[in-house]
């Protein structure tokens, strides 16, 4: 177990009001007690109370082993999973996983009418949204791998490359740098880059694209994530024009970026830029995401968000112009708190690049 | 909608004394609606009463429309998913889709103080485990291409090739052919057979290996699942032995296969011979699991079982024996009830294979 991450569950339990929770989500998992699990239909389930003291429900086929300081219980398939756990939690509140699905929460309930289920997540994220050092060492690699895929790809553009040929070869650098898996990268052509969650097809590059890389993929866990646009061969007024004010507010929007500050002022300095500029109707989406276990957490980095900036903070900052039919513009990097201000983590240039 | 499919929900809501139930699963949307979405950490349910009234509560980022039969309640990132929804439940028992995640139930539970939860997927998941003509069609279609992409990797194993050559190959013949997604194919080599979960890695090929292809994808929604294991230049008598006994606890379950019988008793067939065989202990999982718009989903197929086979059914029939350090071996097809008893989708050959 990590002492020092469950000592943080457990002051956050206690300004929370909560003497118990259930973790299950595989990120939050791994956080607490270093075993990786993707249960799929299977039951998990880590039962922490406000003491720190914890036992983990597991099935026999994740192969998980008993810790000194944490005790395991495993089901076998075909028999009633929520038995051992029914057993062991305390009548009143006790705190949810946000993840854990309802067929488990429903036969906890049936077994135990003397348990109140609440929503018990917020505990463990806000642990997790304050990397410690371990963590920022291993997100800055992940970014410097980044920094790294995406030059050598970019260095690929030419005549004839299709999006899905680029999404390839992104996946390619990844794993040959030590990333944990392949991923769905997502490069995006022209009018394609208008469609901010559009997926790489055989559209074939054209003169005067422009080309976008959002490029994620977790290295030992954790997750970098990136967007670069540039252009093809030609760059428009207009097209020079949206990308700088894209720049203007990624660049802002990150300089306004030191504790204490309202997550959703960072949003609104990047938004205002963008509309001031003229194009506010085209940046369609939130400002950001916390990143680290998964590629998206908390903090929200959004106009509803009311979280305060804290040091050990990572998120995206990601503006974007989206012109149907016409093309698209993104600049995102990872940038994390620190007690001065900020660190950006992301080191591939933002200048406009037009590749010939 | 799909009349007939909601139909054979309402019946089974009936058997069931359920008069309202909450889908959101992937698959039995698709399955009721037609709608494909993959919500993520977004809310999405159908509610469907007892009469067949359906209405369906999404995110506007999903981008579905409303339906003359299925009227759609939006709702926007950052606000309350659930309200719309409290809205519209009745008092009373209300069953829920076993992957609805615990946060939504519970703020559902909130709100609306007069429901009782209970399980809710079965009514959707009987309906799912008959296969109507339209999905046997792309069953069939599925597996056809397995046979041939396993047959076309098979023809690609010669010294110095790696599991994960193999398994990229096996995605390249996927996509080629039409999958929808590249997946996580099983090719494992030799001592690495022996867990029924090996993730390929860069295992290089040795002579006297057995070489074990478990390689599934979906097309057009629906998967296909095939295994296969050849041996490298030599085989020994151990293996041949093991081999054969894998092929007749395969066959000689399929051949049981008819309306009525349990499935728990088609597992048993299998189980038997290889336990006869002195192999019992190394038979570690369960026979099968259906098969369908998921690439496991009820019925299972296993001793606990107590669902009999009925016409339209689909899954699979996967004995295997694993020798710890040495090899091991599965045999996988996938099989349908028919009323005189049995359609095996897979027509790769299972005679045992020395690849030169």
């Amino acid at each position: 177990m990590k002492k020092q991450r469950i000592n943080s569950v457990t002051e956050n339990m206690k300004k929370a009001g909560l003497t118990q929770i259930i973790v299950s989500s595989t990120a939050s998992l791994y956080y607490l007690t270093g075993f990786w699990v993707e249960p799929h239909e299977r039951m998990i389930a880590l039962y922490l109370d406000i003491s720190g003291k914890a036992i983990l429900f597991g099935n026999e086929i994740f192969g998980l082993e008993s810790m000194p300081d944490l005790p395991l219980i495993n089901h076998k398939d075909g028999y009633h999973p929520i038995e051992g756990l029914a057993k062991v939690v305390k009548p009143g509140k006790l705190g949810i996983d946000k993840s854990w699905t309802s067929n488990f929460l429903i036969e906890l309930m049936q077994l135990r009418k003397d348990i109140i289920p609440v929503q018990g997540s917020a505990p463990v994220d806000l642990a997790r949204k304050l990397k410690d050092e371990t963590e920022q060492t291993l997100m800055r690699k992940s970014s410097r791998i980044n920094d790294q895929v995406v030059g050598s790809v970019i260095a690929m553009i030419k005549d004839g490359v299709t999006e899905n040929y680029l999404a390839s070869q992104v996946n390619k650098q990844f794993i040959k740098n030590g990333a944990d898996c392949e991923g769905t990268q997502l490069v995006c052509f022209g009018a394609n880059c208008a469609d901010p969650h559009h997926n790489s097809n055989n559209t074939i590059l054209k003169v005067g694209d422009s080309v976008l890389f959002d490029i994620f993929t977790p290295i030992n866990r954790y997750w970098c994530d990136m967007t670069r646009t540039v252009f093809y061969k030609t760059v428009t007024d207009k097209q020079r024009q949206v990308y700088n004010l894209v720049k203007l507010a990624n660049e802002t929007a990150i300089s306004k970026i030191k504790p204490g500050v309202l997550l959703s002022e960072i949003d609104e300095t990047a938004r205002n830029i963008i509309t001031q500029g003229g194009y506010g109707e085209y940046f369609t989406h939130r400002l950001g995401h916390g990143i680290g276990l998964d590629c998206h957490e908390p903090p929200d980095v959004s106009l509803a968000s009311d979280t305060s900036l804290e040091v050990g903070m990572m998120f995206s900052v990601e503006p974007g112009i989206y012109l149907p039919g016409e093309f698209g513009v993104r600049i995102e990097d990872l940038v994390m708190v620190t007690e001065d201000g900020y660190e950006v983590l992301n080191r591939y240039p933002k200048e406009l690049q037009v590749i010939d």
